[in-house]
């Protein structure tokens, strides 16, 4: 059931290569069999936006690294699909903004918390909340494990980037009276609406940029992350986004491109 | 890591029953991770067609049907997602227009083969090709296990409706002089523009209908197959899915409505 190899000169050999990993770490215990369904609606929305971060995308990311540095007690909250896709750099955002790193699954399983607090470790994280009894806390409107938090992480947190969230756990943190910033590919979902700031683009493309821009501000460049909050329009953003994809399917169109969404190896 | 059930008034209970029916055949060996991953990217693009048979899908399941009852031998190829998702539906099909079912994997293993074909049979098939030393021709211009099929299925079949297939297989076949029937909600794919017939529909709507219509067709009612099949343009019924898709975008953009992909309960 393992894929073979992926040949280095094939057109969609990076999209492929990611796909392998995901389906290791499922075999690892690690991603969550619903976590690869949802990785192909990303796939999907993530054709449709190019694959490639957008001007609107990179605005959002610069919000978020605003949000970030100037948060009190700003959290990254990590499922498996993040760490299959993006541990390393989740570590290096966290290294470079202070954010705290904690697990919060929709599913929990002692298994699966400390197989993720693993995979994190050794990409270099030096603490990892969440894990087993530490997420003693719960967050109201939210039903059974699903309202696990970290009494020291979430719970406290101003800020929390939650990146391929879910709709309700979003909400719930914004109502809790949290900047909740999201990572999410589809503009339409009630995830990417719900959030206070949502960058609508991949995490593998996002989160290194994320980073970067953080440790930029941070330095107190030209601009002020103050100015940038204000100035910053979340629907404005959303609505941009989606005009992009709008016009990228009228571009499809008159190329008569073909979608090469469909010509990976499926193992079908 | 299995998914509880669903709660019946859940906004996505339908979708979310699919997908628990997928990851259950995932975890008897049926489907493979990537058809997880595949079926995933056909939710998005479900979504996106607004989760109905549209008007141009329902003009290319009559022009399936016509092309299923003329041809001399029809053949339905399956793989690990169509019998998740369609096996009764299959069989039926089957039943009414006379085409035999034959396996055909990306990936073969004699183990998907045989868990394929006893899901068939528990449906009512009474026979499936293709599984094991049967599958012991080779059809040109595909890899290694890609290649083989059935010598009384795919090779001599005139007529092969092949749901969820990759473009590569679908290009290969049409070469061969065979008219290829696709099912594929995105119609922007390889599969979709290389396909003799272009379904764009969701198979789970799409096969009883086919069903349905073949067997109205059969009884020469007032549509003539072979005036349908003159009639049938699948390039330009493919750009009336793409402009439905196209105005979809525009109507949620107007109502600002929340796509619900992301509603369901991921297990993230």
């Amino acid at each position: 059931m393992t894929s073979p190899s992926v040949p280095p000169d094939h057109p969609r050999a990076e999209s492929l290569r990611v796909r392998e990993k995901l389906i290791e770490r499922y075999h690892e215990g690690v991603v969550a069999s619903a976590g690869l369904i949802a990785h192909g609606r990303g796939e999907a929305f993530d054709y449709l936006m190019g694959e490639k971060t957008t001007g609107p995308a990179l605005r959002a990311i610069e919000a978020a690294a605003a949000a970030i540095i100037t948060a009190k007690k700003p959290v990254i909250s990590v499922n498996g699909n993040v760490v299959a896709l993006a541990a390393e750099d989740v570590v290096k955002l966290s290294q470079v903004t202070g954010a705290r790193i904690e697990v919060n699954l929709y599913y929990r399983s002692l298994e699966r918390e400390r197989a993720i607090k693993k995979i994190l470790e050794r990409a270099g994280a030096s603490e990892v909340l969440g894990v087993g009894k530490d997420a003693s806390a719960r967050i109201p409107e939210l039903g059974s494990e699903r309202r696990r938090v970290d009494p020291h992480g979430i719970l406290v947190a101003d800020v929390v980037l939650v990146p391929l969230e879910d709709g309700d756990r979003t909400e719930a943190l914004v109502k809790m009276g949290k900047r909740v910033i999201a990572v999410d590919l589809n503009p339409l979902s009630r995830t990417a609406r719900k959030a206070s700031i949502t960058i609508v683009d991949n995490i593998i493309r996002a989160t290194p940029k994320l980073t970067k821009t953080a440790g930029i501000l941070r330095k107190q460049g030209r601009k002020n992350p103050a100015d940038i909050l204000r100035n910053f329009d979340n629907k404005k953003n959303l609505a941009e986004s989606f005009a992009l994809i709008h016009r990228r399917l009228l571009k499809l169109a008159k190329e008569k491109k073909h979608s090469t969404l469909e010509d990976e190896k499926l193992d079908l």
